[in-house]
């Protein structure tokens, strides 16, 4: 393994949910640099099977892996919650996905000892928030909904619209009904929702954003490893652009359209992978 | 080219909306048999460029040919519109796709020499509906709409609900303005949305249902080429699931599920494909 405190943090998603995480790194790690890559060719990946996702999350490890990452994040609950285990230990770099710290701070957060979850259809299949939080606090009782139109109305652009708002009504009534006090957004796009799930719930849940969280268990980890990058971000010469590096299996365009809603920064420069050939 | 009447039909969707070209095949050929792949693994085409549903299409072809299948329908409007020129001259096997037919019979249908399309993003980006219908008859006029939320409304099985019935309003209330008589159901999921879709356009338009017209074009095609299967089914001894063979790149049970609200009869048999390896 090339330890190399300069090298950037490879960043991955499904597609360009990930975006979310990416964000909080920037926000939280200011001195790291990032290289993502969005599997816009195969998006998206929440109806798919522990199998096929596998496969696609060794494809782009190997590719992160030719960029020399020295850590990377799977920024994708359905990859975190399918694949993480098994690409953890056949690859010999830190890896840390979107789940566990999610998991974790609702653990710390929930009064009621009663935790909501929404995420997609193969997230909640998975199980893997409720043995995770059950696994740190088995009084805990989970209550988990898929809700599959979340992400196509996040792309459609309608994050404030009536019919979003009455599709999450619908989502969420079995979940309010259970007496939660606390909700997982485990979906990287759901974060793009939450002032319109904040007006579902009401003011007594706490909102769970798992981006967040993974960027403070990136800061323990490199930490840990002795892996942050010494060099303040205000004495780099380099350019934005040359310090946050994005890559996507397909339309780049539209990727950029995305990221530029997203981050805090302009990019232009996505570049195009064939991602099966790794 | 291997030229045996008994041998099956091809037929290729991104998922499982082809289906429904599947369903009227059967309705209307049912001499045939049938070789279908869904690739679920990779789906939705809809938001995917050109490249790289060329790419995907030409892996699905070779995929077919090893199952001997005599013609090929590409039982999805996005890669009839962005493939379908492309594969049919590098490949030595008739193939047609669900576009040209549909096309054709709403240029026969429509009296106000107005045309509306609704389908996916890139079927409307790849302007191929307004490009055929206007080679065939230059004076008609063709309003497209990408309508990207009513595939994962029909596969969250909301086909008659509320919601949909709001999300197809709006969609559609651009092009009644136009003062269409004719609409065309650009994807092969929009079918199953049909009632609602009447309801909201009201009894003055005309559907019309690109899957029906492409079984047509596919019987005149075999009679051209003698193509057809002289045994009639009624003398058959196979069972229907030798006659019709499913096979998807993920998820087969969700395959299945969904292929049994569709087809007229139980199909338990999907078999997973390693597609890209093709």
């Amino acid at each position: 393994m090339v330890i190399d405190k300069y090298a950037p943090i490879g960043v991955f998603d499904s597609g360009v949910g990930g975006l979310t995480v990416v964000r909080e790194i920037m926000r939280n790690l200011p001195n790291e640099r990032i290289v993502y890559f969005g599997d816009t060719a195969r998006v998206p990946y929440g109806s798919k099977s522990k199998n096929t996702v596998l496969r696609y999350s060794r494809q782009i490890v190997r590719f992160l892996q030719t960029k020399q990452v020295k850590a990377i994040v799977v920024a994708c609950n359905t990859a975190s919650a399918l694949a993480l285990d098994e690409i953890e230990t056949e690859f010999d770099i830190p890896i840390i996905g979107v789940v566990k710290p999610g998991a974790h701070v609702a653990t710390k957060t929930t009064v009621k000892k009663r935790i909501g979850v929404i995420a997609t259809e193969s997230t909640i299949q998975s199980n893997l928030y409720p043995t995770l939080i059950r696994k740190e606090a088995p009084d805990i009782t989970v209550f988990g909904k898929a809700c599959p139109l979340f992400v196509p109305l996040v792309e459609e652009g309608w994050t404030k619209d009536p019919i979003t708002y009455e599709v999450a009504r619908r989502y969420l009534a079995g979940l309010l009904e259970k007496d939660i006090d606390t909700l997982i957004m485990g979906c990287t796009h759901y974060p793009l929702l939450r002032s319109l799930l904040r007006e579902v719930v009401g003011e007594k849940i706490t909102l769970v954003n798992p981006a967040y969280e993974t960027s403070q268990a990136l800061k323990r980890l490199l930490r840990e490893l002795e892996l942050e990058n010494p060099q303040p971000y205000w004495e780099k010469q380099e350019s934005n652009d040359e310090k946050y590096r994005f890559f996507s299996s397909d339309g780049v365009e539209r990727f950029n359209a995305f990221a530029n809603s997203v981050l805090p920064y302009e990019t232009k420069s996505t570049t195009l992978v064939q991602i099966d050939e790794f």
